[in-house]
């Protein structure tokens, strides 16, 4: 399906307050994240992937940490994940929506999909 | 630099009223095209590339035409294109944002950013 309307796309729950909706070509994701369970007073977890990451800060402002370094985003800034190195979100406002793009695809998303609409 | 703050990227002018900025990893890059020169009465020039492409619209509204159907997006629609597919769009506001993803990168872009730098 080559067009995803917003208002058709299936939205997984991450977390409560955390909606995933997520497309996909053979070899590239595309995932919009919405957060409302802002503001947080600290980073969520460090994590890493083999995917590349590269991410543009829709809506909303956070903090983005990686390489020992923190930066404050406003919208239409992005960030750069190389494969394998750990980063971190904090949130700074109640909304925030990230678009973040990988390669590969995360399989590992796909199957929490699948898994939550056989629920 | 994995931070790209959008208000010192260098913006590239594709041409008179459109603007281009990239980030990349080496897999993956992501394009900021910011659109002032619509609306248009007709689309874009189908093209095509070998790059997979998934794409975010941020701000203002698009018909996308892949496959002989052409659909109206709005803020929040994503659209996706495998490799080698003829796709194009049209503009319906003055302003449109969009986020273009694509694996692998586009060599062709680096290259007219690097030459618009060299003049």
């Amino acid at each position: 399906m080559p067009v995803l309307k917003r208002s058709e796309l299936p939205a997984e729950q991450v977390r409560p307050g955390v909606e995933r909706r997520l497309g996909y070509t053979p070899g590239l994701m595309l995932v919009m994240v919405d957060f409302d369970d802002g503001p947080q007073d600290r980073p969520d977890p460090f994590h890493s992937h083999p995917h590349e990451q590269a991410s543009y800060l829709a809506e909303g402002e956070v903090i983005f940490f990686m390489d020992g370094e923190e930066t404050h985003l406003s919208p239409g800034d992005v960030f750069l994940v190389p494969s394998g190195v750990p980063h971190a979100i904090q949130l700074l406002t109640r909304h925030v929506r990230l678009i973040d793009c990988f390669t590969p695809i995360r399989e590992d998303f796909l199957s929490e999909a699948a898994s939550a609409l056989q629920k």
